[in-house]
């Protein structure tokens, strides 16, 4: 039977209101996630909550009731709260009837298996967490075996990029790493690194795109340093006909991404 | 010779703080942008600022410069100010050197040329101004003709929706209009209309799509009604690999848009 918890300044709901801090998230290695129907996703993936806030009783949807039932289960705790106190969790007016907290996911490169997909998401030093959790989505949509994180990236379990991601951090694996090493992971097995950039002639639709492809976004800002690019198997240019010399970051990896899906279908 | 302006308490900068409230910004007709390189293009484009705000003394950068004396030449006002207050006008930490004050940009459906351009983006009850902004950059980016507002959207002209348009709000003619109005002007002439959509099995790799097509983006959430889908000439769905079964509105807007275009090159 869940207790109820109703007061703001009750310890629990203090701890983890600090989880949208970065430094408090890694102390803890909690994140936050929020609504049903994603908490549900998770759930259907293996992925259970060590603390469940709700408001209602929990009986009146049904989805709401296994989510609580296979939170006690697996040994989490499920907890009745206001819908104030909800909102006051992930920062939102209307978080829905739900929000859990998750052990943070295992982010280390050595967990890949490129040999998993035909198409591998990398971003280097992404500083937007709407970015990073939509790229997260995208890489979802287009069945990428994950994305890699390289560099000074935005926190992937932020509430705002596990928010845009839309489920996809349950769904889509992770990894942090810095440059050096994962040029060394890449080269110890079969992959081609596509990057994309401004400073090329050549077309994104032209080349193929040999399995495993992986795919380097770089910067928002200042695209990706020279030496990354030189490191590249290849570079390609999405064309831009109007005034605008580049596309938002995650805008760009989708059409890359939808692209060599695309090519390495018709093969 | 620019002004000096260093006091919160200024009038003309609480009136132009409010400019970042939707009511203030529909009573005074009036917008913000940012950054110099964004003001530039602006100015390249034949649009000055009523406000031009700066920091430092103008001489330094001769961009800074040349928009100071068009400002003045324009009859606008250049003012001096600090770096807290600029940041105070945009609501963002590192606003840049420069903040500029533009009169709210034309948006009647009539205005626009159907035969100017193959390709046109329509987005219907769109919330997000991230993704608002981000779609008017990516229209820039495949020379869409514009971008057409149906209904209830998020407002173009806020902070938000600028920052992330990257100066495409400049650029990129746009209309604001209702789904009646919408229809009717669209058959009065040549125009295919396509919808995004899930419930079809038309790949949208599949058509071809004659000169000018109008893509239209339904609701992040709900997608478009089934009226609006009704009226189409013709449903796409972006194939999704994964367990997401949509992507990030701007993106799927994006992925169709360079489809489009890359179909209408190849004819």
């Amino acid at each position: 039977m869940p207790r109820e918890i109703t007061a703001f300044s009750n310890p629990l709901i203090k701890r983890m209101r600090g989880l949208r801090d970065k430094r408090h998230r890694r102390e803890e290695g909690l994140f936050l996630a929020e609504g049903l129907r994603i908490l549900t996703e998770a759930r259907e993936e293996g992925h259970l909550p060590r603390f469940l806030f709700f408001t209602g009783d929990g009986a009146e949807h049904p989805l709401l009731g296994a989510l609580i039932e296979a939170t006690e289960t697996a040994g989490g705790e499920a907890l009745k709260t206001s819908a104030d106190i909800l909102s006051k969790l992930s920062g939102k007016d209307n978080p829905g009837s739900v929000v859990g907290v998750y052990d943070e996911l295992p982010t280390r490169l050595s967990l890949l298996d490129r040999t998993a997909a035909p198409i591998w998401l990398v971003a280097e030093r992404l500083r937007d967490p709407g970015n990073l959790g939509t790229i997260l989505r995208t890489a979802d949509a287009v069945g990428a075996g994950g994305l890699i994180l390289v560099g000074e990236c935005v926190d992937p379990f932020s509430v705002e990029a596990v928010r845009a991601s839309m489920g996809a951090i349950f769904t889509v694996p992770l990894a942090r790493t810095e440059w050096g090493d994962f040029l060394s992971w890449l080269r110890s097995g079969p992959g081609t690194l596509v990057g994309l950039s401004l400073d090329t002639d050549h077309d994104y639709r032209g080349p193929d795109y040999p399995a495993p492809t992986f795919l380097l976004t770089g910067n928002e800002a200042q695209g990706m340093p020279d030496s990354y690019a030189d490191a590249c198997d290849l570079l390609v240019k999405i064309p831009m006909a109007g005034k605008a010399d580049s596309l938002n970051a995650a805008v760009a990896t989708a059409v890359m991404a939808y692209t060599v899906l695309d090519k390495q279908r018709r093969d």
